[in-house]
């Protein structure tokens, strides 16, 4: 199957983007660094994540319903989070209020999304502009109502207060830390206190469950270890909280969690009914060196996102150093989980990317001091990258370009990219 | 001396920003994170670093006048540098299209900016960016001509191309690889054929001089080291690159290069005549690291730049794991150069940043496992960090804040940030 991009491609593009690209455009002819989604391999994991949570959720005696709820921090773009609520997703996970913002005010709009925001939200400049998003959500016919996250008494009140002022409800999720030590109540019986203030301040708020993320999870490379935590501590942990609130006769609708890297097991688990995947649609250098079962890499789903970049100096055959210089440095890919990887199956040999700083990397014969045959390099030529982390590389991106066939197909523009303002 | 923002204040912010600080603004009420710079300290390192560069070349036999061309690349704010051309700076030095745009096009464009561009342009999107950016800047009264790198001669064929094609020209470097092994040529030989080739194709093409920049150097924590590496082996490397142009009777006007770290080096070798500094106005860790001649850490300016962050999330008396955690992340603060330092001289205790993810950071009691006491923080808090390197952690912001007193005095907006496209 294929999906066509007519709809997305005759919206505007939003006013904060700087994008010479037409639809048509062929690969060769685009400016570098540019971001490209190759769509065979992205439509395959866009359908392959909602097959396999299907088939993850077929196997559980107690046949919950598992719901999907990805993150709009992968990508940012309301286009892209279009295709996923059409594609088997209940609605999106956002990590910050831009990225609420970019989904309520985006090109998208008229879209009545079902957003979780998986943060507390703190501080009075935020909690005006929660209140306001919450107030432009409203006023769309039959709107659902924005979720968000508390774990501290400090963030229901703040919450109360602003539902009030703004005349908004909310539902809540408290956040459990369940191993990751960032966010998230430690202590079980702040996290009974916090759940009876929501309670307690119904209809302003509702309790709508337990976010219980672990992130490190997603990247620990044995299968075992990764399945062990999620179906051994996490669940056990969880398990304590469900009993705590069951002798408060509290019911909790969902318990949301997962990534890429781990839904699977989230799913095993019998206690999570919605998985918060993200990665699935791109993948990186990081997801890509998890392991399977067998111990292979995991391949369930392909790499789809490149990062084209053009080699802008070229001493191929130099003594002192033999390099390539392309015009992809830091600035445009995130070098926090590991330095990206050369995708040149074309070229004779391995290569090797090398950062040299803000605007360069550098690309080496990997293991070797000389190319075999320097000749096959030229001044101006692209050459693609695999991007160590997807997430913080495509913020840095004010738009991603899908192609077939060497081809611009669709312009997905990052709108919720930033800092978190 | 305390400079007045007045004028840069009344100009229009540009489309692509969205900040909702406005002039007045108490520090307090800012959304995090934000990148704030105070004024005082911005101000004596703006003025400094002029007094320096006038020292350090009072202090030479053979007199040249040395220029000081600032890196744009540092802030992307043309606010900043007119701040800077306002204040002893010749002209501007760009890294990328992209930020040269930002100054031809941005808030400023009315201002004849004298821009070197400090790196080879490759590949027909960006040729004709130049072609079109250099035509731009030709049609205002007594322009300066854009000047732009080469190591190549295929280079010295584009820009031939581009200059008969747009009815421009272009005033040329040629770049010398002096030992980081980037962009750059590393065969003199091929050195002297493409000054030939500039030579040959006036009036289009100026041969104007030679950049020679070594990143790496900058961060070379010895004094001696730093200073030996420029005037040993990267002014010989000079001296044999004129001795071959002198063969050719060419005369070379300009040699360029240098930065915060090592500029008093290059002056003092009597060969460059331009100094290329940026990190100077705001510094961050990276560069506070830096030993001086006494072996103490250099401290000719002071930290101006800071990322505000705010506690969002606080388990200060944690059993599991005593932490503040923060609203800026790897998507605020570039990390490739090493984890921010926390300013926070009012805490009982060292305190110290650990990464957790893209939206957060964790606060920790440096070298202990318990905070002293846990109740001087709240959630909400600002926490001030400083980043660890400058350069690509601006690029992640849309704007800067300046303050003094605790008051926004002035708004910069850094319009040339973007991947490079």
């Amino acid at each position: 199957m294929t999906i066509s991009y007519n709809k997305i491609n005759k919206l505007e593009a939003p006013h904060q983007a700087k994008c010479e690209v037409k639809i048509g455009d062929s690969v060769e002819s685009l400016d570098t660094p540019v971001l490209v989604v190759e769509l065979d391999a992205f439509e395959k994991n866009l359908l392959g994540m909602k097959q396999l949570v299907q088939e993850a959720g077929s196997k559980l005696t107690n046949q919950p319903t598992i719901r999907m709820r990805p993150h709009f921090k992968t990508h940012k773009s309301p286009a892209v989070a279009y295709l996923q609520v059409q594609n088997g997703a209940q609605g999106i996970c956002c990590a910050k209020l831009t990225e609420v913002e970019a989904l309520v005010n985006g090109s998208y709009s008229s879209v009545n999304w079902d957003i979780l925001l998986t943060n507390p939200i703190v501080g009075e400049p935020k909690l005006v502009r929660l209140g306001k998003v919450a107030q432009q959500m409203k006023s769309k016919p039959d709107h659902p109502l924005l979720a968000i996250c508390a774990d501290n008494v400090q963030n229901i009140h703040d919450y109360l207060r602003i539902a009030k002022e703004y005349d908004v409800q909310f539902n809540i999720y408290t956040e459990i830390n369940v191993g990751q030590n960032r966010c998230g109540i430690d202590n079980l019986e702040e996290f009974v206190q916090i759940v009876q203030e929501i309670v307690k301040n119904e209809p302003q708020l509702h309790f709508q469950g337990i976010h219980a993320y672990q992130g490190a999870n997603q990247h620990v490379r044995s299968y075992d270890e990764r399945r062990h935590n999620v179906v051994g501590p996490i669940k056990q942990r969880l398990e304590e909280c469900l009993r705590l609130l069951n002798e408060q006769n509290i019911t909790c609708p969902i318990i949301t969690g997962a990534g890429t890297g781990s839904f699977q097991f989230e799913i095993e688990s019998g206690i999570y009914n919605e998985v918060q995947v993200g990665s699935y649609l791109f993948m990186d250098v990081d997801y890509t060196l998890n392991l399977g079962q067998d111990d292979q890499l995991v391949n369930q789903f392909g790499q789809s996102l490149f990062m084209y970049s053009r080699v802008n100096s070229i001493n191929a055959k130099s003594d002192i150093c033999p390099r390539l210089i392309v015009d992809a440095g830091l600035k445009s890919l995130s070098l926090d989980s590991g330095l990206p990887w050369v995708h040149a199956p074309e070229a004779t040999e391995p290569l090797e990317y090398i950062s040299q700083g803000d605007e360069h990397g550098m690309i080496v014969p990997k293991g070797a001091t000389k190319f075999q045959n320097p000749d096959q390099f030229k001044l101006g030529q692209i050459i693609k990258l695999i991007p160590g982390h997807c997430d913080p590389t495509i913020n840095m991106s004010t738009h991603m370009v899908g192609v077939r066939n060497g081809k611009v197909e669709t312009i997905w523009y990052v709108e919720g990219r930033g800092v978190g303002l």
